[in-house]
């Protein structure tokens, strides 16, 4: 028995979870909110018990050292050497990482070198692999890329249709994100479905506030709504997804504003926040749909472009087998399930209504007769993450 | 019996048609090259006759006043006053334009107005209305536009995931183009079958050196893949369609320019052409996708955007009847047609090798079993042109 951390560190948050292995069970988990600002929220829970104080928690380092001390106070562990492996959420991998890694110094430069790729992420993260490795000296680091579940898509999915020196000399191609997410519930509709990803056509659908649709063919990702950056693909909580490019220069240009300005924008008060003028939250959409039309706009958008990416993927595979809802949305959405998948008929997607009532829980929707099976599988990065730790440590 | 012109100005082109009505017989056609350069190259065809000449024709009216003098010269018509229409093709329509229509000053006005939407083709296209009203004071003036064809597309389409009110003050939607074209095969194509209009869900493939796909649903276009402007969409010979619009910012950052020259390198330097390294032209990288690894690349991308292309408006009606080819590659490209009908195989599109092997004719190219029926329909632009003339003047 061992126990393995999974950090998730965002630039003003720290989520972690630490697990029992190879039980997989879940010894404890918190997260640390406004790091950095003042008053920060630590919060643990362990057990049935749980654990909250507020102080300012300046920096990173601060932030991982009252981690590993809370853990040693609240008797979660009694000394940190039984901490045998960290696994860090890393979000860009590059062309560099095809698979999660053991991160020495030489990891370390390279992550901190495709920061360029996703500038608010890798040099936060980065970070943390270095002070976990000063802080527990004993146990590997090992980074889990957003991207690596990624680097199995053919030339034809991953190029853009631009000059080709642009991908030689800056990298320009999709990259893809949430593929932690996609790994793992790629992987657990096969097990629930007990037939082996290899012998599937999957379209898993990860709706969260952010949200991306993945195929997955012969075991493999073969594309991905997510593109050079998480803007892309479909409707997301405050992302515009696909918009003709040269939208991007024509309302920076009316805006009078500059381009990091304008991408800002389409990051971060486009999607169904823009559209809705109200929320980027899909529940809140849905109770105010009735009396505001903006709403219910917003709403049929974000299920209009889900459908096309699905139906764009089912001709790029031939066909479908199986589609999986995940994240939030995804997860307990049974309506917006519903929508979708009433406009999937054609392919052979038929749901159970009574089955589609779940939240949150694995269970397959679609009707016994059913030509594509229809799943909700609960996403869970930090497993993921752990899992990749046990296998490469 | 009536003589129509039908005239297609670019920017340094002047196409132009005359047919005799309601016969819908070409009388005669020619065009301008390098209009406003040193040498411009006037042609005509008329009968089993071609004339040909070179001089310096610096401006529109030039053009349009030796336009008419030849068609007199020439024998092709005996008086002016014969011609009792003249039908433009007009890029931008906007949302004023919802069908074509007869200009007077106001709707002149308006087509400049418009401009901001069609900066290339707009300001001449106008020019030339004026100069036929003048030219030809009795012979009403009907703008045809690319656009009207998407004035149907339901707002969950047109509409982008931007802020709202970018489209309330600046008209950021989707506007479609190659309306005329994918007008003109969907009626052509129900005529053929033999089937109406009104009871298929027929998606159209205008696949030239610019390409775009529009479904059509109910008699009229549901969505097409081009955007706010023509770069949009799927790959073309040297636009880049669809790309992460972070993209467009990070490599005019990387490559220190602006944004107008950003934009013009998606729309003059990406496609087929940045992708292949060697030619926008489909033929030229058929004759070397054997030796040229980029130009098999390149090939494979464009069958690639239009199959999910395909599969999304498959998605989005919920089914398909009919699938049409047409435009350069479209109409000529068997090999190509092959490809892209192999990946479509899921939606019941069966081919017949044999009846596929047709060049520039309309021909039904499915096999008789083909629960999907597939055509190739020459697209022809002019007769829809002068067809609006007699129906609106």
């Amino acid at each position: 028995m061992e126990k393995i951390l999974a950090i998730n560190a965002g630039s003003s948050t720290l989520k972690w979870q630490l697990f029992e292995m190879p039980a997989e069970r879940v010894i404890a988990k918190g997260m640390i909110d406004r790091l950095g600002l003042p008053n920060s929220v630590f919060t643990v829970k362990f057990g049935t018990e749980k654990f909250k104080e507020v102080q300012d928690i300046k920096t990173h380092k601060l932030a991982a050292t009252l981690l590993l001390t809370r853990l040693k106070e609240l008797g979660i562990v009694e000394h940190l050497e039984e901490i045998t492996g960290v696994g860090h959420r890393v979000v860009g991998g590059g062309e560099a990482f095809k698979d999660s890694t053991v991160i020495n110094a030489v990891g370390l430069d390279e992550i901190n070198r495709l920061a360029e790729y996703a500038p608010l992420h890798n040099p936060t993260q980065a970070y943390y692999i270095k002070i976990f490795t000063e802080l527990l000296p004993d146990a590997p680091e090992v980074a889990v890329f957003d991207t690596s579940f990624y680097s199995t898509l053919p030339k034809e999915n991953y190029l853009y249709s631009i000059p080709t020196e642009y991908y030689e000399k800056y990298g320009a191609r999709k990259y893809g994100a949430h593929g932690t997410s996609h790994r793992y519930v790629s992987q657990r509709a096969a097990e629930i479905l007990e037939v082996p990803l290899t012998e599937q056509k999957m379209i898993t659908l990860h709706l969260g506030s952010g949200a991306s649709i993945t195929a997955v063919e012969n075991g493999e990702a073969v594309d991905t709504s997510m593109g050079f950056t998480p803007l892309a693909g479909i409707t997301m909580g405050t992302r515009s997804g696909d918009i003709d490019p040269s939208l991007v220069a024509f309302l920076a240009d009316k805006l009078a504003i500059s381009m990091p300005e304008m991408i800002n924008i389409l990051n971060k008060k486009s999607g169904l926040l823009g559209l809705s003028e109200l929320s980027p939250d899909m529940r809140d959409l849905e109770e105010t749909a009735a009396t505001r039309p903006q709403s219910a706009l917003a709403l049929k958008i974000f299920v209009n472009r889900v459908v096309k990416y699905v139906g764009s993927y089912v001709a790029l595979m031939n066909g479908i087998d199986t589609l999986v809802f995940t994240a939030g949305s995804g997860e307990n959405g049974s309506e917006l399930r519903a929508d979708i998948c009433q406009q999937l008929a054609c392919f052979g997607v038929e749901l159970d209504a009574t089955k589609n009532k779940v939240r949150g829980k694995e269970q397959i929707i679609s009707t016994p007769t059913s030509k594509v099976k229809v799943l909700v599988v609960p996403t869970n990065e930090e497993l993921m993450i752990v899992r990749d730790v046990m296998r490469l440590k």
